[in-house]
């Protein structure tokens, strides 16, 4: 293990944390509040500990799988407990783990809330609060690599422990290179969502915050009614864009840059999940059509929690906990499907459901015919078989991480659909769950127990379980 | 495909039922119920369909894996289909369909039922009833291995195609001589079970219907309490041979006949089963103790629960529907895990989840050392890769088929805790679920169409999945 390249990256992810944090400081100061001081203390808190952290460099700056992934699990820990302390300046959150629970929330772009009135907070934290999931979405250390001239390591292995998906692979030969791109097509979308908002009359600061929680597929809302009170042109976009982060990125890099851009009708990722939504879109807008007397605005309210749920983000214009059996069944069924691999929304991920399903049809092949050799095809591409395998233990591992949650959070006594929904809401870093964590409850009512496993889950399922599961794996921290 | 070999033995499968069918007609004859009639018109049909269907040896007799699954598959659906005619004639559970659910419900041991009052059948009905578990618990082609010399085919298939478990070995090098140990264990246990009950003063009708319940880990009882009303003694009785019938038989054969008895307690399978059971049975029962005022009897009551619920029996004495969360939550958690493999009991199997939790500790290995080979271990042997892969393809084909399920059975607009608990008690081949299905409820609140769904679930749970689906994959139709 060595050590020193990570407390080396840790220092740098620390000294990016104070530039972010800049930009609460200065809402703080537009709005004269003085919150903003908390922020300001805190970036000069992260630039001094970043300072003394990146003072030396390493003498040696190779590294391997095991130091990337945990580098990248540590980083959200460190990057976290650093977010999480202006809200305790503040007094806005008073509580530590409350503190950590909201913004590992953000971070993490799950948009779980133990707050019982948002609207409470200052401008400069729903800010930071909505920020945290601008810089989540993408990722920190990708952001690293797209800025910092990391020599000598094996950087993809940081790009693989943070970017999402079963295989991630390289837009461009450099992994630099590819980290940029990632973040400027990131940034330029951003930025449209923001113009087109702004467009249909949002005020610029609701703007800019609801773009950061579409962007990151996050869900924090400036309002207690999240998307609800805004006009329905407003919420159209914001289902359109929604929608489109969720898509596999790789798909915009091929629409500008690629060289044969038919190329994206072929991605049978991208397939799968515009067919999931419409399919699920058109089956809910039906059964729900009472509740909302045409069929027309039943479409619209459908077409919102669908994308607010597949992609993981999680925004809410209607309490969906109230609709049918059927509706909120596949409500739950999608939170788990989740977005494209290589968006920004969380998870199981389109692509591995489809390896998953192609697994299951493999597996019966074998049980007609049992000699035969066959192979798994996406995109009319063999898959590793290293990749499938890696699915399907995945899917295992996921499976008991709930498992294990449900256990613990059992002791809290509370029903088995908020416990159930809960951690579908947080290990798929979607926001709101159903029942007592439904659109108009919180998660406020858990233990601290429980909320300890529920940021442990939201942390799992942003980095895809296995960077944080081997933070407890004692053989990782071996010397070399 | 041999559709000769296929003819042939299903005619025997109801020569069979034919025979067991007889006992419920003795029953009525003894208890003088009009009802005897309808199970010996029914047993008479048998006989005549499943002559004609044997009369015409098949030229080829050779059979492979594909056969061997429709086989099984094809055999479990018109044994229910014969063994639920009788309900319909005696006019106790006039609809058909119910009359269906009822009866795979007892041949694939779920215990399940639509009957609100199940005092007001008849003894040869309830005899019937209780039978179909021990029928099914064994399997009745393993009975017809074991009874029928079947030469010429691969006769390995159908008992790997109803025998549970990732890997089925045979115990000696011939199947059919391994079929015939199985069944000498199965039915020297259900004697002394029986003869225990006797001597814990229950009737002799309660004894036999009790133990066959027991022995297939089916869990019908042939009383509106379940074993609530009977004695301690009782309780403590069943709750030990439930534990005894959901251990592998293989330690069974290694204790009796096996050269090195000491290898019994090797067996992995059975130290985590029992292990699991022990800290199960503890926590619940610190959980319940204010319930039931002492610890000794909260302690009765959740080793009974526990065994009836982790062998998937079902039996219950207390409705644990209504016990703290935590209690409610374990029992959820080992309704999944299930009985050993080779054992009667159905769930996911423990050997199943001791080699998952093995795959999901190999694929951290691969992320520390990418490198290395790793062989994933079973009471000190490698276990051979392709079994490891489809016990993964198997866990995504449950969630699959999970999922699919919560789907249908929400057109019927109950709540998800009903909704998903039945669906975990019906594919795991248990009986009771939580809520509308709990303990003192049933499953007739279900309309048809998700009574179907249940009764697919309890044919896929008990068959393992695959030889349910590949009956409605086109090319296993194919001819040669």
């Amino acid at each position: 293990m060595n050590y020193s390249i990570i407390r080396y990256i840790l220092g740098w992810v620390l000294l990016f944390e104070s530039g972010f944090m800049a930009m609460p400081c200065v809402v703080g100061a537009i709005y004269q509040e003085k919150s903003g001081f908390s922020f300001l203390i805190t970036a000069l808190a992260c630039l001094v500990v970043g300072f003394l952290l990146t003072r030396w460099k390493p003498k040696n700056m190779v590294y391997f799988a095991r130091e990337g992934f945990v580098i990248v699990a540590l980083s959200w820990i460190v990057m976290s407990a650093f977010g999480a302390v202006p809200f305790v300046l503040t007094g806005e959150i008073p509580n530590f783990v409350d503190a950590m629970f909201e913004t590992i929330s953000g971070f993490t772009t799950t948009g779980a809330s133990i707050l019982t009135d948002v609207e409470a907070l200052s401008h400069a934290s729903l800010f930071w609060r909505s920020f945290t999931h601008w810089i989540g979405g993408m990722g920190v250390l990708v952001f690293l690599l797209a800025v910092l001239p990391l020599t000598g390591g094996y950087n993809m292995h940081l790009m693989k422990a943070e970017s999402p998906g079963p295989s991630v692979g390289k837009l461009v030969p450099k992994v630099r290179d590819t980290a940029k791109i990632l973040y400027i097509i990131y940034f330029v979308m951003t930025i449209i969502e923001i113009i087109f908002l702004l467009f249909a009359k949002m005020p610029l600061f609701d703007a800019l915050t609801t773009s950061f929680g579409t962007a990151g597929t996050g869900g924090f809302g400036i309002k207690n009614s999240s998307i609800g009170d805004y006009s329905v042109a407003i919420q159209v976009i914001v289902t359109v864009f929604m929608i489109l982060f969720g898509v596999n990125f790789n798909a915009y890099y091929i629409l500008l840059l690629g060289k044969n851009k038919k190329n994206v009708f072929k991605m049978e990722e991208v397939r799968w999940y515009l067919g999931i939504i419409l399919v699920c879109i058109l089956i809910i807008a039906f059964n729900i059509k009472s509740i909302f007397g045409s069929f027309g605005v039943a479409f619209q309210q459908s077409s919102f929690q669908v994308a607010s749920i597949i992609t993981t983000t999680g925004f809410s214009t209607a309490d969906f906990d109230v609709w049918p059996q059927l509706s909120r069944t596949i409500l739950v069924v999608i939170m788990f499907i989740g977005a494209c691999a290589g968006s920004t929304g969380g998870g199981i991920k389109v692509s591995r459901v489809i390896i998953l399903l192609k697994t299951v049809k493999q597996e019966m092949g074998y049980f007609i015919h049992p000699r035969s050799v066959k192979v798994i095809k996406m995109d009319d591409k063999a898959i590793e078989k290293d990749t499938v395998r890696s699915v399907s233990a995945f899917m295992v591992t996921y499976v008991i991480i709930f498992g294990f949650s449900m256990f613990i959070l059992a002791f809290d006594n509370l029903d088995m659909v908020t416990n159930f929904t809960s951690i579908a809401a947080t290990l798929n870093n979607i926001g709101p769950g159903l029942e007592l964590v439904g659109p108009t409850g919180n998660f406020s009512v858990f233990s601290p127990l429980a909320k300890c496993v529920l940021i442990f889950d939201m942390l799992a399922g942003r980095l895809e379980l296995y960077p944080l599961l081997l933070l407890f794996t004692p053989s990782v921290w071996k010397k070399n």
